[in-house]
């Protein structure tokens, strides 16, 4: 796999350091930063992330722009026409947005699709469980899962002491359960996400819109 | 263990059935059945088992009266004067009364007891899995936990296929989460609590009203 | 959906007995039957079941034969020499074999075989529970669950009362963790198995040899 | 309750600084380190907790002596004669030692006790989780399970991705299952272990020797 050279925008938040140093770890140079705290630029970096929010978005397509690199987005809570921006640009430039960088929670949704399809007539319920100081009920992911199963289905949210994040789609038919689960047990699990979402932006030879979910299945 | 007789009120229902098949299985005569179907009278029981309905229990507290037995009720759905008269009967005779036979539920909640005492800035949450068919929500077992855990905490109610009955509570605290869970497979054992309680009802020499609880943990 | 008569070779087996009831619940016709204990043949069935034993696969083929009707075998144990005979009369009709009819397992499979394409550095780890009569360990589910995996991996296996039957698989990575768990509450959910692909050879225009999996996933 | 002064030998670890951010969390004072890096001596410390390496016993002891202060133990890996060391210091100061601070491991134990003391035709399985460089098999937790189960049972090992470490003891009689589980999500919960431990310490007005078991249940 080639090396390439990478830039963060939000490099100094937890995930823009957890993504910094995994992606270094694989060979990647970190050459740009772009931050509240700083702003270092050694060189153009081969692909743009951006994990920061929503009202740095102008600074961000001025900067994807002018580098004219791929751009990698996990940043939560833009507007309608901020999103209308993304896609705008994506005409130009090879644009990967998700809200969800872990690979497993992908798999899951494949999974849930997949049972969803073929077992139309069991119950379905989704589960989720996070720490106590979680507000938002349900998660966003389990949203996501609901999505996947194509029905209105019941979610049960569970607050319990410091847990990452679990979800769980259980599908039940006369005699039999199957139960499909993910357990994320660090943030790091994210930013492994981000570098395979940003090794699949740099090597798109034309400009698009792709989801976290195209990272991981286009052949 | 000595052997003895016993009768079913209620002895041609699923429970039962299911009663006598085990009570006979541990070599226990089963001589006396009352029933809407039937009236067997082979001989006075040494203890007298009732598994039917609320309206049964004028009968069923003469029956008992006569044959100066010890009484196990299973039956739910007591009015408040139907409770004053099973108090009233058991200052002459032993009485077991329970909603749930199941010896792993009774050994959940004193495990929840244990860790709700020692655990108190736990995070609790409570979830029961049933079939499709059960419309209450949530079960009289999951209430009982509640009890048990002595605190206001969530409960997460689940249906899926034919599920028979599951619980779980969760504990959570600050790095670590606690989870007991009990899954039951037949009706089974439930029969095999009333085993257990018929034969602690013979053993008692005074009258009183027992719990099934009693009956597990009274040495 | 079409009905149609069928017969069962076994029939007053467990797994006979549930599969006569759930067929004719279906509304199909129950018109033959073939035991040690009985011969009851009332019309040619449309399509022939067979959970039997393997000394009766002659009996059996010549059964098949002289219906001229698709056959479904849920019989395990044939020496390699039998299952070319199976193999010789698949080309004349169609026949549908496999060691586990219950669709909630092959679903696991199929979701086993997508994590296992995608998940490729992940850990993999099979559990499964059964009842303590169990003798043999693995299960050959378990075993079914591995080739699914493609790789060699460990296998626990758990006996605990008289669990049904479990089978878990989980893969972990740096971060997160998937469980696909399956669990079975009753013999009926295999019966339905044997429906669908009593419909499925019914609906065959053409010999062949399938398997229960081209009965759920074939268009 | 009464705040107080200690200090940490082995402080530079991972365990001592996260033992020091709990304790200071807790409003307690750190005045003592002792260390491969570094000595520092503000005063005495009203308790000493010791989370080094085995050959540094004999310079605990000493410093323990001096201080006349309770100490802490979670270091492993002792010869016996230096547990006899343990042992002797015991007699003229409080010390509490144990091989796991985990709350909630020592609550699974307890409850194991419980159901074990009572389901005693049960079926048990022991099964435990960790990350795959784990290279010990099976876990000196599960060993301790093990033990409160109080006879042989089957202890079955999984090694997946990073999961920090999980352990579940399951009980199955003939229709119901009950399993207990714990599962670590950070390093913390063992220092808030050492925590209670060094309160229980300061408490105790007479010498001897405890366990963690002893800090939890102790009135």
């Amino acid at each position: 796999m080639s090396r390439f050279s990478f830039g963060i925008i939000g490099a100094s938040g937890k995930m823009g350091k957890e993504i910094q140093s995994v992606m270094e770890d694989a060979g990647h140079r970190f050459v740009f930063a772009y931050d509240i705290n700083q702003c270092l630029q050694e060189s153009n970096p081969n692909v743009l992330i951006d994990f920061s929010l929503p009202e740095v978005l102008d600074r961000t397509i001025a900067y994807a722009s002018v580098f004219n690199s791929p751009l990698v987005i996990g940043t939560t809570g833009y507007t309608e026409s901020q999103s209308d921006k993304i896609r705008e640009l994506s005409k130009t430039i090879p644009v990967v947005q998700s809200y969800n960088f872990s690979i497993g929670i992908q798999m899951l949704i494949k999974c849930t699709e997949l049972l969803s399809a073929n077992l139309t007539d069991w119950d379905v319920e989704i589960s989720e469980t996070h720490h106590r100081f979680k507000k938002d009920k349900p998660s966003g992911t389990a949203i996501m899962l609901k999505n996947a199963v194509g029905k209105d289905v019941n979610i049960s949210s569970l607050r319990l002491g410091n847990v990452p994040g679990e979800h769980t789609v259980s599908f039940g038919g006369l005699g039999e359960v199957i139960s499909l689960s993910h357990s994320a047990t660090s943030r790091r699990t994210f930013a492994e996400g981000v570098l395979k979402a940003s090794e699949f932006a740099h090597r798109q030879k034309e400009p698009g819109l792709f989801s976290f979910r195209d990272v991981l299945f286009t052949k």
